[in-house]
């Protein structure tokens, strides 16, 4: 059974992918790493069950795993990554260091780069769209939270070259905003509350825009993300001006070949909420045409921590491993 | 000082404008009624603590005010209104009755119309838009909850001829969907959670569009309300194609031509939240270009149940009886 | 395998039940029922994923499954619980029909019961202090979502008779309160707010006292439910008068002696959150004194739907058919 | 006009006092004050909508007001409250420096004191109990949010004289923890959740069992807080064993005595709910007899930042001027 540790488990991402590989039937979760914090990770987590101390990161020890999951910050991350990939460690890197391709606008967005070297060889996890890919790969980009829920959900419009013009309006909970403490995140701030951030230039703009024209839709898609009074959730509203006519009809046929197969992506009639996919890999997706303005509307809901994030992670480092690609995450 | 009645004082909006006239320094709140509950409103809603008794609607009675507030359902608010003004009593009217033109429109979407000859002499109540007309009135239809903020925020745009194309992403909190239990209304289903509603049609965008085009943007708007979970507040964000190239400053001059002098909108550099403008009568709105597509990005947050609501037809109901329009709702 | 239907699946007892059933490793879940609702269970609730139509009950075709949880309300259940028994299947009911060993106490607070006969062989299913009664049963009732907190909370002071007097003060989520729209359990009525209710007197109670003699202490207990603007989850906190004085030590041995070896119940130091038991069958205690009373302070927290009904009901069904206790579950 | 400051005005009981006096018909806001913050307060709190600038605390200025609210915390007060009384400013203190009588019990809760010699002047500012001291008072010591529902809530027993014992198990919102973020007021740590404590020793019990002897109840309390997942609002649940047997009717004779003329107290039937007096300065009390135990249960709501903090100091000050009561809060 393969090894893996999770790199900076104290973070919301990281502990639910240190959940994820503890209770996993074929990966041995062997070591838990915080730069900052001590003692069990099941006293900072409850919840979450996982009895393993937390240790400081020591690539002697580390570097020995089969694989790991990096929960560091953007730029943080790419230093450690490149150390672990240097030992051999398959890696899946949960921030942002690998999933831009072009180093001029990584540095636009996120500053300097410590291992431009490993770029290229990186694989965009986006699992339903690069499955064949990522199962070669050694490191795996996980994708952003909001370009997860928005690529699935324009994926098969994309594709099809439909995309004129797109407007995204993303909805998220607070978790996505991280666990460290500020006033943004307050109860008292957040509850009851609802406004947009990041206006007009919300970073995960660049990695949306880089794989809607890989997958043929050359567009600088308009995006605003908003903060709202739930923890874990994620609803994109994407509203896509056509380059051509079309109907309900074309519309239901593209989305049913794109998913019909896929194990995590469920179509609906109705708008999905994302309560419907709370603590879940999945990603629910509605499409509908307006007739008033031929604009059409796709809704795509996912639990920004789990497929939005860590259950994605293992997504990934399932077909790395030559497993399962549901195990563990199902 | 001029008696006033509230007619249908259960419901969300209907109970707080008895609240607000109980209050008011020169109104007197003479009566509130009710098609179907008994007893007395602060038993029903000790937060409003109104001590008055619900009666049943008797227009002998409540025929001898100077004027009333209806918040009826769309549909049994127009003959009621009806004989209110036979009667010589100003209305407010809260529903959808008397806020379309023309009468296909308001067939299509709300069925046959009781009052059609009432339409024409119906004033619009959007307070800031119309504000010598609802002076005159005898007769004002209070805008819909939707249309409030989406007016506010685009009708310096729409004013300035610059609308070319607009998508209005409308979040709102479940006050909204009103008193009548309902499985979409429970705690469990709506806690956690967000989804859009009344997709791809939803009947504010009827009025949406008559107000646009009246205020000089013939457009077929795109409008999609989500269901958020929170109790009271609303956000829309108002994603505009431009007719031509504008610029931050340009913006923000029409805004405030517009806005500066206006009690009950403010303007804003960063994206308002519903939590800064819960239980008041304002507006809160900013403007933002998006450097990278062109597109104008608008915010209006407002309190549905207030200015979205029973604070603006109490704001009406002060201007058509020559009152300050501030008095009872500052 | 043995097979298995869930008789109510659409409240939100029976549709989680079905869900854990669904998923069970060794159980075949082969049929749920409804009394008036029809479709598919994933319809009604998309994030359960069972993907069955509901049914109307029927013994001919139901009474041939070899178990069945029932999720009627209190009342309703017994009789159909008494034509399950009649065809050889094994049953949980999770109403309060077959709690009550005194058809008294049972008459005074929910009437009329049409299937006494079957009181007297029923198990009461709070599993950590009945395994092995349970294990023989064929017929087990469910404790209350209140009970089981309670009484897992004090059950090893009740044993060792150190309980002369207590009050239950207890906290739960809206889920509990079922899912039938009302006010009570609007979004707008339950958000934002907190109250007592089912005062001064609670059904529960009296299966507290039963029970709580049945451990050695004969009190009659104090017990006040209040509705949490929260989902799920449950705590109860329980304030003790002692029989005798002790002190921290001897209460953490007692605890540690009654619990130690129980997969489902947790102890810890700090007061026990909700959010830390959510979604699991857990059960969180902590036990302080205070040392300025002398008084006890037991906190148990639970999800209220899992623990407090639908999980603990497959706990017990899996003892009944010779499984592991914790399969499913866990 | 009496001029007033607020010193400590960005923590939410000192920016909503700076609220309520900029409307205060008959009291002058002149300065509000912070020891790090700078820009205007409504800047920092959009909703109060105060237009001052905050200011460094400088004597030579600030000095010469009339009045003052200071909202430091513990500790840090009394040192600032000394040096405005030696001015001659009138000051309502938020914090607990001057709530304890006993300079043993306050160094035993919070350490040492800086101007032990203005305690004994000091008059403890639960209006409705100390209404015609505080009327002659120049410093009034503001009490906790926790003592003012308990107290409001059992004054009445206990000045019969009925109060042999008493559990009080409270529940707040989380504004009562303050605006310091921190990870136990993350809106991913409190919402969905609710925990007790500060188990078994709060600091406000001191304050409890000081005014409950005062009161004629000479008893060591029990008293427990719990968090909950809403802003503000905040219930006490009291439990108490008489001295004597008594009923349901000679209670509500001893309420209706204590309060039926009270403007800020309303007495109810049904437990009340934070919700009914979010916003207020009222306290909203039920009393019920348990048939079944003999005690008796009286539940207290209040808005912890308005009748537990802000409102009431107002109510205090306008006391202390000479004012009406009311002014400013009603």
């Amino acid at each position: 059974m393969p090894s893996a540790a999770v790199i900076g488990a104290t973070g919301y991402t990281g502990a639910l992918a240190a959940s994820l590989l503890w209770r996993h039937p074929s990966i041995d979760l062997v070591a838990v790493t915080s730069r900052s914090e001590h003692g069990r990770l099941d006293d900072l987590y409850p919840r979450h069950r996982v009895p393993l101390e937390l240790e400081e990161l020591d690539f002697d020890r580390h570097g020995g795993v089969d694989a790991a999951i990096v929960a560091y910050p953007h730029g943080a991350s790419s230093g450690v990554v490149a150390a672990l990939r240097r030992s051999g460690v398959a890696v899946v890197d949960l921030s942002a260091d690998f999933r831009l391709r072009d180093p001029e606008v990584y540095r636009r967005w996120y500053g300097d780069h410590e291992a431009p070297e490993l770029v290229d060889g990186a694989v965009y996890g986006l699992t339903e769209l690069y499955r064949e890919e990522v199962a070669e790969a050694d490191l795996v980009a996980n994708p952003g939270c909001y370009p997860t829920a928005t690529l699935l959900a324009l994926a098969p419009l994309a594709r099809a070259g439909l995309i004129a013009d797109v407007v995204v309006d993303a909805k998220s909970g607070v978790s996505g905003a991280g666990r460290a403490p500020s006033d943004k995140v307050h109860f008292v701030t957040a509850d009851e509350n609802v406004n947009a951030y990041g206006v007009p230039l919300h970073r995960h703009v660049a990695e949306i825009d880089q794989e809607l024209a890989a997958l043929g839709a050359p567009v600088t898609a308009t995006f605003t993300p908003h903060l709202l009074p739930l923890d874990q959730g994620e609803l994109v509203s994407c509203y896509v001006t056509l380059a051509r006519a079309s109907d309900q009809d074309e519309l239901a046929g593209l989305y049913a070949d794109a998913y019909i197969r896929e194990p995590f992506v469920e179509l609906t009639d109705r708008p999905p909420g994302v309560r419907d996919v709370r603590d879940t890999n999945m990603c629910r997706i509605s499409v509908h045409v307006d007739p008033r303005t031929g604009k059409v509307i796709v809704f795509g809901a996912i639990d920004n921590l789990w497929k939005g994030a860590a259950s994605q992670a293992v997504q990934n480092l399932n077909l790395m491993l030559g497993l399962g690609e549901g195990e563990g995450i199902s």
